[in-house]
């Protein structure tokens, strides 16, 4: 890894929704990346950003409230690299457009997750999915690529899963979650829906994640994707929590274990080494708690910054292996933390330096 | 089923503590029942129940207010039928005291709840399991007897759980709960602990799920009970909610079947007979909601004054046979109001005249 | 008071919104009235009731989820009596059409409300002010009129105050309110803006409040209303809380008093005799309660079926005479209930039986 | 200002509750003090940190978790500067204890602020006040000395009304507030308690306020205080928020002004210099917020590290001059951060070496 000499220009696609916000968080005072362009549908486009959106937490980044909004628009948008917030209602079409117009496209929609050709991608458990951008580019005559984050559910199972994989080969999961309310972007659940609430639904999310989770945790070898070969079974679940997503887990085995030996591995569990030293990758990508009682959402959602999944509960299970219980955050981790963590890895790669040229 | 001529006398033990507030509201104008004591550890003993207790829903009954709270001792409680909402600490000594004393005791601790010879009952599950009454009489020489209520959310599970067992034959099932705060008790979680987060673990409450579905579900035949012969692995957790369990559940079953005909078994169940036209009884034990997104504890919890089961999202499941979710009140269904029903079932039977003549 | 002989046919307007909801539970099963129509926007006429509205809470009567909605027109709407939960944005123009077309139109929005000859009434507080129905026909023309809930946290205010006035003269009120989320509709407030938090502003909640305190407290002689002559200082603020307005008030009187007199004072107010009897009428418009932590509003709220105001605290102030709290329902007693009450009141004085012709 | 050539040993006593915690926090990594000594009652002594508290947020600083909690008597700590995170029903006793011992104390406890030789102080606001440490001195014979904080909601209060105080004379104050749990303390307020609710009552909280306020913009002189002459009216309340005292004011100024102005005020204001460079002082110590639904107090508490109190939707008041409302951190500002900035203004004045000498 070395970091780039003059910090790079990128985009915020879909700027002033929930997600596009937590883009801006990430992104300002990155050492590498600069915010050159805040994308948006028409209805923003022209306005200064501060009032083309309601700004969520803490404050608008000041030197961005009189920054133009660029329509969302490859013709628009000069970035190499741009970070999708869309809706997977836009993002079908116009990702696409900015990946054959020659950019990065972080995406953070479903449209294109579960493509042959696309990564899906959390840089500690499947760096070398990144691989699958050249088979992408060639068979779309694409100079661009698109790049994707995981469901934001899918991610928080994925990071442990991944560790426990490595060891002892994953066969089955039954997993259930509880979802904070950010998930759902903004204005997202109404406050009538959840206060002192649950709800036990959340729209397509199920298959996404018993989806997702095979596709990153399977094997990329000349540029074909095997999935990993165990089923999963989630019930998903909204509870009134602002940030982090909360994930039950019983995991049967290919190899026996017992808990003691599943939490070693667990807390040696460093993930892939090309993220080592990356401006927002944390210091343990999976932090195993000892309490009983955590992780907990409103108490350590924001460890690493965000960008650590925290662990705790491993036991047995009466009919799998283990259980234990995973906690990550939506919107960091989960979306827009993980898809700058992406961003850093290409930064330096063959597959950057192509897109550049292409713009 | 008869309604006894004049309302039967009946005792409160462990009445200023929340579940003991429960029994009083369940209770008040019941037409077979009357508040004759209320009993109370030695602090409270002597003092007028407004002044004992911290009044935690709605309105005290009035004409309780004045009421001296008797010690919670067989030496100064008279009534036949006396309701426990004792602590695990204290009603292992006394539970016992009572029903050697004659008294027919309806208990909500765990101490008893997997004897051999103890009932362990919801009416429309297992009212065959009354049966063991008079082996515990038989092998302890009371001429009362102890009858438990299970945990508060192995009784939110097993109300649909009997009614697939009774059809398809239930194989294993993995849940995972999402438990109110008042199933803590008073003043029980710190508002600190539980606003805006989840707490991922209810101190021994898993195992006590895991033990208790298979006796619930088991058989009882000439005094001896087998327990139903499937599996389960709970993952428990608090929620900020005020009243209502939920748990999503994936079952396995002996025989296959379809969401479909899962949905006609459950939407037709009624339960034991017994229970029919009894005060407490709900019209449906078990209610099958069919939107997607239901059912909510805020919105669902008090259906059938608290004492149906909602189930809802039967589905497939990937691995098992079918996934659902489940809600029940806690306090109502899952403890006083299953006691009441308990103790309509037992009165007029066999049991409950002996007991009468015992005091 | 006399019951009219057979139910009258009645229409909500705004049928499928959150206040049009509470009149629908408000009315079903009503002894005087029946929901003939459910009327709504474009977008919604036509449709089945169950398949236009996202219902709230509990559950939708059975018999009205196929009823087709109508249109929100006078042409296609026959009831004399015609509840409105309509959008202040249509309400201004289609009140006064109903109203022309020969309707009593109970509304809820704020378009008329200060209009000096519409009346802005708690039946309780100034039944009297239902005379300036004579004037509002005779100037506008109408053979219906249209008859004006207050704001839902000045009716809260309203009733304690009244209560004070007619005693003591009430000569100034600051007051500060914590108001429920329900207050602002469906989907209304976002979870993400409240949960754990508070919001200081309603929009024009607290002008609002400033003028129609004076308004429903004034006197109406000879058509002319005179207002009460006191002035208001409101602070309004929202809270994650379901149901139920808290209104913090410090009372400046005419009369010195005492907190033991003007507890003796709110304890035995009854309001204007011409509610006792009626339907929707609670036992007491207002309670005095006695705990120091009380009213709370998950706890009161529904105090007389959600028509009971609750008031505590009653206590010295270091400036003015008086502090108290006050809590309402702000959907029941501050919106739905509160206009059916009014037609209670109505349906057979003078005021109705010309509607009925008229049309 | 300048900074001690080594960090000072400072001692917390009651380390273990809430305020102890947040006392841990803010000292830990402090450039000028070093946590020395954890002391708490008899029941903690001798056990190690981390057994002795249940830690509510973030997590442990990993090198206290071992340290020895010491007894908290003046036999046992050494350190010349303790912070009393103390409840008032031993404070009365010990903190005198300690000061007679040569300790400079920074209590958070109710029991001395209102003595007339002792400092009530936010140092912004009244500095001055330090000057009564001389005469406590010399009226006790104490060679340390008690410096108090005022009241969690009497310190957001007062900070903007220091600031309208210094140019136009408060004449009257009406305030309502709205309280975070945090400021019961662990277990503190119960959830069953808070869920979707609001308690309009904190014991004790309406007298502390309506008398610290003018203690505290009152002016010392030749060691006596006087009051500042203005009267003030409170109510308060707790809100299901974790942290953040909200508070909205009604004032009344000796000299008239308009909401502009008041604004331009408010804005400009920076409290006495003292404070200038010290590590825990704010950039400012009052923000003006534009927005008209600012400060929440889950988005807004943390400003300036907890330090800053935040002040928005100043406006005319229909009767006083002026409304508002304040925010501001009621365990950082409001507690331990409010007395570890007392502590920096201390150290290097000639009241702390002399409490240096007397150990």
């Amino acid at each position: 890894m070395t970091a780039p000499r003059t910090r790079i220009p990128v985009a915020i696609l879909g700027a002033t929704g929930a997600v596009g916000q937590t883009f801006v968080r990430r992104l300002t005072n990155h050492p590498w990346f600069e915010i050159a362009e805040l994308a948006a549908s028409e209805r923003s486009a022209g306005k200064a950003y501060a009032d083309a959106c309601r700004w969520l937490e803490g404050e608008m980044p000041p030197d961005l409230a009189d920054r133009r909004v660029v329509l969302c628009a490859p013709s628009a948008v000069r970035s190499p690299i741009v970070f999708s917030a869309l809706d997977a209602a836009v993002a079908g079409d116009l990702e696409p457009a900015f990946a054959c117009a020659g950019a990065i496209v972080l995406s953070n929609a479903k449209n294109f997750r579960m493509e042959p050709d696309v990564p899906l991608v959390i840089p500690e458990v499947n760096a070398s999915h990144f691989a699958l951008i050249e088979r992408q580019r060639r068979e779309r005559g694409w100079t661009g690529a698109i790049i994707t984050n995981a469901n934001c559910a899918a991610t928080v199972a994925a990071i442990p899963l991944a560790a426990l994989h490595e060891t002892f080969g994953v066969r089955q999961v039954f997993l259930s979650t509880m979802q904070a309310t950010s998930g759902a972007g903004y204005p997202g659940v109404a406050s009538l829906d959840i206060l002192g609430n649950v709800i036990p639904y959340i729209k397509e999310e199920e298959p996404k994640i018993e989806r997702e989770l095979p596709k990153m945790l399977g094997r990329v070898s000349n540029g074909e994707l095997t999935l990993a070969p165990f089923t999963v079974s989630a019930h998903t679940n909204r509870v009134p929590v602002e940030h982090g997503h909360m994930v039950c887990m019983s995991v049967a085995l290919d190899r026996r274990t017992t808990p003691e030996e599943a939490r070693r591995v667990l807390a040696a569990w460093k993930g892939h080494e090309v993220v080592r030293g990356l401006p927002s990758a944390p210091e343990c990508p999976l932090r195993l708690v000892d309490a009983d009682d955590r992780p907990q959402p409103r108490r350590d959602v924001n460890s690493g910054r965000g960008m650590t999944v925290l662990v705790g509960r491993v036991r047995e299970d009466p009919m799998f292996d283990l259980r234990l219980v995973a906690l990550g955050h939506n919107t960091i981790r989960g979306a827009a933390g993980g898809s700058v963590l992406d961003a850093e890895v290409l930064v330096g790669s063959s597959a950057f330096d192509g897109t550049m040229n292409g713009r």
